[in-house]
């Protein structure tokens, strides 16, 4: 057995322990490991310190600020561990029950999904996060964080993993894999005998490589070149303020608009006022011919900028003759994320919303709402941008999977 | 642009159309499909019997049986198809529904899954089928059966094509992949583009190969090792009626019963009974050691056995000390498909139900109700054994997928 075999297999056992535990025994494990991270937090601060300071002349200043705790960042980190703990347990709903007529009693019932692979990247608060929302739907997890947060993760599984030690839960529950080579990444997306799932939570080169090469199923997460169109009838000061928010409010995060699509028959007036309103925050505009025509500052976008999700002060420009462009060029270009329309008029919002196939469509809101917290679904552990299982912000309740149970008086059939 | 892609761009662009279209004009499609297949009976049967003669020498009797058509037979299809069509609209549902604090308006509605990809082997009921319940989740197909069935595939799918072009769908709603080369499922496996979803229905051979090679998210299917745990409260005779249909009522099916698991207590009496009732059949018996000892008939069972599915009159048998052994056993071994406690001990069945982690649990009903029919689900295309998206029998209800429709007045963050 190699180390992530046995890992494997202990995490496959303390997922059947977990699967059968009451609600009350998950919310305490889960208030025992809030408090522990809490009491535990110089010794977090001690780890973290390592990991900045290696990182230091390799990571950019942004990098070393994802990678960098503070006592407020864990007891965040606490908070979101507490307030996973309250929400209500996904395990053991009745989802559909029936009496069929030869007297099978049917019922569809949620179950956890087992074991969970997470493979993420520098942000130590992930490894927390990721826990504590297995934990609530019943699953043990397999982390594998990245090598800059090496000393920050084991601190915090460690703390994590000693909570658990004082519950009826096992320890392995939460295991964090220590080998950050490619080699260990590998083996994991081929784990298919322990890992029920594996998420990706990272960027589009880390997703990319999971969704090719992974054995086990995925759920492929959140990349975002998400757009906004403003519709000839849209309301222009509602228009400049929301493509303001979508692009700068936090241009780092999937969420963030990426692309303005603009109505041709008001994008002489729109355009150049939106140009001025992002100018405060120096965003860089790419555009296509006739949107630089009215933007004497934006640079030409090329073909490779359409598709792009540039997670920066840099937005694409484009006119469009009809809204039924506008929807051609989503279906074509979107990461299918989030993607917005502008508009007063009823009919062409409900004809995009219903066209764009997208995990979440709006008409006259910003695309930063996608978000678990936002939208009332609670923590997230990603926000899906597949089809399969789970579309949009994933929380605990898609944390889960169903399985029937048929009791019967002797049937056969 | 190779074939295949041109073929996924095809269906992705009919994939726009059908997933605006209401359930009228899908159900009316549907409906002609089923005339048309019975329109054309003769032209399916001459196209079959190609593929039948062609397959005399090379395919065993029970294979050709299978892809054999008969007037009889196009009559059931057509009947399924029908069945299909009078299935509710899983497409546009309002799954939840919320207001949120500030004012935004968040629906979670239903919709269709995109572009399946569906490959399959020598059945050629499987097409229309496949097709049917696609369409009515708002879904293009690209199918791909095995090379056995070529022109009857060719046949079935002209004729269901050649209907929906007196439709307001386009006919590219269904599509052949004409090429059943291994080449042409390697590609479609990697066709990430165009496919939203692959579901493999056929062989453990032919699942395994697309769980492990696919890029696009699969629906694993089928492998059925299904057990029967005969406890120490069973009731005798409930026992030997559940084991003597789920093992020998249709064999080759995955959810005929593999394994017999039999308490240590309850052994001496009930298994020599079950041999004999067995025998009927002529059941071939693999037994373990101490099982031995009770059937003078039964040969050694070897470790390989245990996971094994025969698809065939052989059953492996073991005796276990306790439900625990039973239920570390089927934990160890079970493909997770469906699998069963005999017991007249309520607690016990109650264990059984709750620790087992397999697609269906039964309690003294044979695992041959794993079907979508049989459970009231409607017909399916196929059972999955995997726990991501849907696990057990797969009807329309589990060909969708669901997006958020956020509706605002100008909301930023």
């Amino acid at each position: 057995m190699t180390n992530l075999e046995n890992m494997g297999a202990l995490a496959k056992s303390a997922a059947r322990t977990l699967r059968i535990e009451d609600s009350s025994v998950k919310t305490e494990a889960l208030e025992l490991i809030a408090s522990a991270l809490l009491q535990k937090k110089a010794d977090i601060l001690t780890a973290n310190a390592l990991d900045v300071e290696a990182a230091k002349g390799s990571l950019s200043p942004s990098m070393i600020d994802r990678l960098s705790l503070s006592e407020e960042r864990i007891e965040s980190m606490a908070d979101a561990v507490i307030a996973v703990s309250k929400w209500p347990d996904p395990v053991g709903q009745v989802l559909e029950e029936r009496v069929l007529p030869n007297g099978l009693h049917v019922q569809k019932t949620s179950v956890p999904l087992g074991v969970c692979g997470i493979i993420f990247e520098a942000r130590p608060n992930v490894t927390s996060d990721c826990a504590a929302l297995c934990i609530k739907a019943g699953n043990a997890c397999i982390l594998r964080g990245g090598k800059e947060a090496f000393h920050s993760n084991m601190a915090i599984t460690g703390v994590m993993r000693d909570a658990l030690s004082s519950t009826a839960l096992p320890a392995d529950c939460i295991q964090l894999v220590e080998d950050t080579s490619r080699e260990s990444a590998a083996e994991m997306m081929a784990l298919t005998e322990y890992l029920d799932v594996l998420i990706p939570r990272g960027g589009a080169g880390l997703i990319r490589s999971v969704v090719d090469n992974a054995k086990v199923p995925v759920i492929e997460t959140g990349v975002g070149n998400c757009h906004i169109y403003v519709d000839r009838a849209a309301d222009i000061s509602m228009a400049l303020d929301i493509v303001f928010n979508a692009k700068t409010s936090r241009p780092s995060v999937c969420n963030a608009a990426e692309k303005l699509l603009v109505h041709k028959e008001i994008a002489a007036v729109f355009l150049p006022a939106m140009a001025e309103k992002l100018a405060e925050k120096d965003v860089e505009l790419r555009a296509d011919e006739s949107a630089c025509r009215l933007l004497p500052h934006a640079k030409a976008a090329s073909e490779g900028d359409w598709s792009r999700e540039y997670l920066d002060y840099i937005m694409g420009v484009k006119i469009v003759n009809s809204i039924d462009d506008a929807i051609d060029h989503i279906e074509r270009y979107s990461s299918h994320h989030s993607d917005c329309i502008v508009t007063s008029d009823q009919a062409a919002a409900d004809r995009f919303l219903a066209s764009v196939d997208s995990a979440a469509v709006y008409h006259n809101a910003s695309t930063r709402f996608t978000d678990g917290g936002e939208l009332g679904l609670g923590a997230e552990i990603g926000i899906s941008t597949q089809k399969l299982h789970a579309r949009g912000p994933m929380g605990v309740n898609q944390l889960v999977s169903y399985k029937y149970v048929i009791s019967g008086s002797g049937q056969i059939r």
